[in-house]
C-alpha cells in the first residue's frame, strides 16, 4: 500500500507514523500497531499513530527521525507493510504473567529500548511488571549486563576503585573528597556522577562549578590517564544509556522497582571500570530507604550481584537524615568541597569523606578500617588530597587554582526567620531540595540556601533560621511564599503546655 | 516562563507540549510532567516532551488539540508552569502496589482518561496493575459504572433485552436473527454491537450490508421507537468510551484482565439499557476462553456483577470451536441471516439463535427453554422474524427488501484444495480471520471465504476445501500463500501408518 509523505519538522524520540484514521482502521493498522516503510531499497520499521483530520486518506504523516532514516522529501511516495511483532513484546507479558525471564529475553527488550522500537506503554508494561512481580538474582544480573552494554565502558585499567551514594541526603557532596582522597594515594578512581533529578544539586552540578563535567568517553580517559582520577557527568559518556530511557517512563509514577535500582547503580559502576566499589546507602527521615532492615537487605543484595558481576562491592549504611553542610546549591556545595580540602570547617562532611575512603583502602589495601581512615584524614590534613584535587580540575579543563572565595554569590538574599522560640527539631532534606529548586537551583548554580542553626540549637522567635539566595528576585519571592508553608526547619517547643 | 507558540497541525490523541530539552532541563520540565499552558485567560494542562533540535530555547511547540483549546495562532506568546500531578496517578500506583481501589479513585482515573490527562504510559500502568494484581467485585462495579458513565446511554424503557457473545467464533451472526426474533414477539431489543477487531466481520460490519449502523444516539433512538429494536455500532452512539480508550494500549501486548473483560461488556450492556442480558461464551479450541472451568468462573463473575448493576443476566456457555456457517465475510453473512429468516439452510445458525432466544424468553416471560425455543423457531418459521428484520433495516434506513440473491460477490475467486487425501479433523477459527483479513475482510465487505467441507467429511486429494473471494486480485493472491502455510482445514488420514 502506497502513500504521500507529510513531513513534520518533529522529534519524537521514537519512530512514528500518522495514518488517517479511517483508512487504518479499513486496512487494520490500528493505534500502537507496528509497520515497515519503505522509500527505495531503504526500510524502517515504525509505530503507528491515527489522526482523524490533520491527516487525509492516501497520505501518511512522518517525525524527523522516521524521515531521517529514509531520507525522506515532503510529498514522496513510501510504501508500508505490516511488521513482525517485536519478540520483546512476549517477554514483557511473561514478566506481568510472573514468570521468569532468561538472559536472551532481557538483552531482546534492553535492545528494542535502544533502538527505539518499544511504545511509552509497552516500556511501562516492563516497569510495571518488574515492579509487581520482582526479578530473581539471575534476571537482576541479566538486566545489569544489558544495561551496562547499552551505553559506553570506561577502561581504567586493574584495581580501579569508585564510590556512589544512594543519594537523598542534601549537600552529601562526600565523593568530591573521596575521590582525590583515594588518588592522591595512588589508587584510579573512575568517577562518574548524576545531575540533579529532584534534588537541588547533584554531584555533577556542584562539580560543575569548579570544572567542566560534560566529557566525552575519548576525553574522560585522558583525564583518568592524567590525573589518575575524574569527576565526570555520567550522561555525557553515554553510561548505560538504557538506563535513562526507563526513567522518564518511571517518574510520573514514582516506580522504583529495586530490580532496576540495583542493576542501574551496578550496570554505571560496571561501566566505569570499577573493580572495588563503596556504596554509601544513608537511612533516616525523608531518606530513599526506610528503614535500616531494608537497608541491610538492598546491601546483601548489592554485595552478591556485585560478586557476579566481578566486582568487590561493600555497602555502608549511614545517617542520612540531616544535611551535612551549610549550604545547599552547586555553589555553595562546591565550595563547601574546596573549604574541607583546605582544612577549613565542614567537619561532619570530612568525617564522613575519611571514614568511606578509609573503607575502601580496606578493600584495596587490606588495612583495617581505623587505619584507613587515619591514612586518609592525613591526605587531607597534609594538603595532598586538595592538590589531587587541583589536578583533576586542571585535566578536566577547569581552573586548577580557584579558591574558596573566587566562587560567586548569588545576586539576591533574603533571610527566613523562627516563627516561635524553641529548640531545632528537625532539618527536612526534601524540604530544602523544594525551596532550592523554587530558588532556582540547579540551573541557577549560585541558587540556595545556607543555613544559619542546626540540630538541638535553642533559637528565639525572630532568630535567623537560614538564608535564600538567587539571581533571580521573583524566584526569591516565590521560594519565600513555598518557605512559609514548607517546615525546612522544624522548631519544636521546649515547654509543649502549661497546664 | 513565556514561550513563543509554534504550531504543528497534527493531532496528538492528547495534550502535548514539545519544550527545547536542555531548556526545559534546566527549567525542571521532565518528559511526560505535567503543566499548565496559559493564553491570555484561558489554561489547558498538557504533558511535556522534549525535542533537542527541532525545538529552539524560547520555543514551545504545540499540537492541535491544544492550539485549539486556547485559539494559539503561530508565534504567540503562551505562560508555562507546573501543573499538580493528577490524583490519578497515586491510584495507579496504589492499585500496582496490590491495594483495592475504592470508587472515587477508579472515576478519577477514567475521568483523567476521558480528560486526555493520561499518558499511554501511564494507562499501561493502570492496565497491567490490574492484569497483575486483578480486581475485587466492588472495584469491578465500580470500574464499570465509570466506563458506563463515560459514554453515550439509551433509554429503551422497561423490561428491554439484550443479547452478546465473547467472540471468537466465524460466522457466529446468531444476534442478527435474535434480535428480530424477540422483537417480533414484542420485547424491546436495542443491540449495539461492534465492528470487528482481529476476524473477518463483526456484527456491525455484516448489518452495515443491509442496511446503516453508524447512527447517533437521536436517531438510534427514533429506530427503537419505530421498529422495537435495532442493530446499530456502539461506536457511533459513543458508548463506554472509555473502554475504546483502554483497547488501544492493551492490544499491542494481547492485555485482556479479566475485570476489564467484566467491565467493558457490562458496561456496555448497561449503556443499552437492557434489564435481561444473556451472554454467550463460546469454549473450544481457538475461542478465547480456554476451557468450560474458566467459562464456568466468567458466567458466576458475570451474573453477580449485573444483579449489582440491577441487571439480570444469565450466561449460555456454548461449542465455539467451529464456525456456523458456510461462508465467512460480512456479505456472506449477511446473506446466511436472510436466507436464515427466508428457512433456507443454515440450520446450525438457526437452531442456536432459536435455543439463545428461548433462553431470554425464559428470563423475560417465565417459559421453560423448550416452550421458548419452540416459541422462537414458530417466528422463523411464520416468516414474523424476518418481517420484523425488514422492519428494522428499513428504520435504519437500509431496503427492506433486500433478498439473499441482491448482496453482490466479490470480483475475484480461487479455489483451495485438497493436498492430500482423509477425514475432516478441524477447521479453525484463527486461521479463518487471517485469510480472510488478508482477502480485505472486513473492509472489503465482499471478501471472504466459503467452505466446503465440514468436520468429518471425508475428502480425497484435489477436492476443493474451500473458496476464497476478494475484489482485489493481489490480495487474492497473498491470500492463497497464506492459506499455503496456515491450516485453515486440518485433514487427517484415515490411515496413519501402515507397519
Amino acid at each position: 500500500m502506497d502513500f504521500k509523505v507529510r513531513l513534520f519538522d518533529m522529534e519524537q524520540g521514537k519512530r512514528e507514523v500518522v495514518l488517517n484514521s479511517k483508512q487504518a482502521r479499513e486496512l487494520d493498522y490500528n493505534v500502537l500497531d507496528r509497520v515497515v516503510v519503505r522509500a527505495g531499497k531503504k526500510g524502517v520499521e515504525a509505530i503507528v499513530d491515527h489522526a482523524t483530520d490533520s491527516i487525509k486518506e492516501g497520505e501518511i504523516g512522518v517525525y524527523r527521525e522516521t524521515a531521517k532514516a529514509l531520507e525522506l522529501r515532503d510529498g514522496q511516495r513510501v510504501s508500508v507493510e505490516s511488521a513482525h511483532r517485536p519478540a520483546s513484546l512476549d517477554a514483557i507479558k511473561k514478566k506481568l504473567d510472573n514468570q521468569v525471564l532468561d538472559e536472551g529475553e532481557i538483552t531482546t527488550i534492553i535492545s528494542d529500548l535502544m533502538d527505539e522500537r518499544l511504545s511509552d506503554a509497552e516500556l511501562a508494561a516492563f516497569i510495571t511488571g518488574i515492579y509487581a512481580n520482582g526479578m530473581n538474582s539471575e534476571e537482576t544480573i541479566a538486566l545489569t549486563r544489558a544495561i551496562y552494554g547499552s551505553g559506553g565502558v570506561l577502561k581504567p585499567g586493574k584495581g580501579a576503585a569508585s564510590v556512589h551514594s544512594i543519594g537523598g541526603v542534601a549537600g552529601d557532596r562526600g565523593s568530591m573528597l573521596i575521590v582525590p582522597i583515594l588518588a592522591s594515594l595512588g589508587l584510579i578512581v573512575p568517577k562518574t556522577c548524576t545531575r540533579a533529578i529532584s534534588s537541588a544539586s547533584g554531584t555533577a552540578d556542584a562539580m560543575e562549578v569548579l570544572a567542566p563535567v560534560t566529557l566525552d568517553l575519548k576525553k574522560t580517559t585522558s583525564v583518568l590517564k592524567k590525573a589518575g582520577a575524574c569527576i565526570v557527568w555520567g550522561g555525557a559518556v553515554n553510561m548505560a544509556a538504557a538506563d535513562d530511557k526507563l526513567i522518564h517512563v518511571r517518574r510520573p509514577l514514582r516506580l522504583d522497582p529495586k530490580p532496576l535500582l540495583l542493576s542501574s547503580i551496578l550496570a554505571k559502576k560496571k561501566a566505569e571500570g570499577a573493580e572495588y566499589v563503596l556504596l554509601d546507602i544513608p537511612v533516616g527521615r525523608g531518606t530513599k530507604v526506610a528503614d535500616i532492615e531494608e537497608a541491610r537487605e538492598l546491601a546483601k543484595q548489592f554485595e552478591g550481584l556485585g560478586k557476579l558481576l566481578d566486582m568487590q562491592v561493600h555497602v555502608v549504611i549511614t545517617d542520612g537524615s540531616e544535611p551535612l553542610i551549610q549550604g545547599i546549591g552547586p555553589c555553595f556545595e562546591a565550595r563547601a568541597v574546596l573549604e574541607a580540602l583546605e582544612g577549613k570547617n565542614n567537619d561532619k562532611l570530612v568525617d564522613k569523606a575519611c571514614k568511606l575512603a578509609g573503607i575502601i583502602l580496606g578493600m584495596v589495601r587490606g588495612v583495617t578500617h581505623e587505619e584507613g581512615y587515619r591514612i586518609a584524614l592525613q591526605q587531607v590534613k597534609s594538603g595532598k588530597a586538595l592538590q589531587k584535587f587541583r589536578e583533576i580540575i586542571a585535566a578536566q579543563g577547569g581552573k586548577p587554582g580557584v579558591r574558596p572565595e573566587d566562587i560567586s554569590t548569588a545576586k539576591h538574599k533574603a533571610v527566613f526567620k523562627a516563627m516561635e522560640s524553641g529548640r531545632v527539631g528537625h532539618i527536612d532534606n526534601h524540604a530544602i531540595s523544594r525551596v532550592c529548586r523554587t530558588l532556582g537551583a540547579p540551573a541557577d548554580k549560585c541558587a540556595g540556601i545556607r543555613l544559619m542553626v542546626e540540630k538541638g540549637d535553642e533559637v528565639k522567635q525572630g532568630d535567623a533560621l537560614y538564608e535564600l539566595y538567587s539571581d533571580d528576585n521573583s524566584k526569591l519571592g516565590q521560594a519565600l511564599k513555598v518557605a512559609k508553608t514548607t517546615a525546612l526547619i522544624e522548631v519544636k517547643r521546649v515547654v509543649m503546655e502549661v497546664i
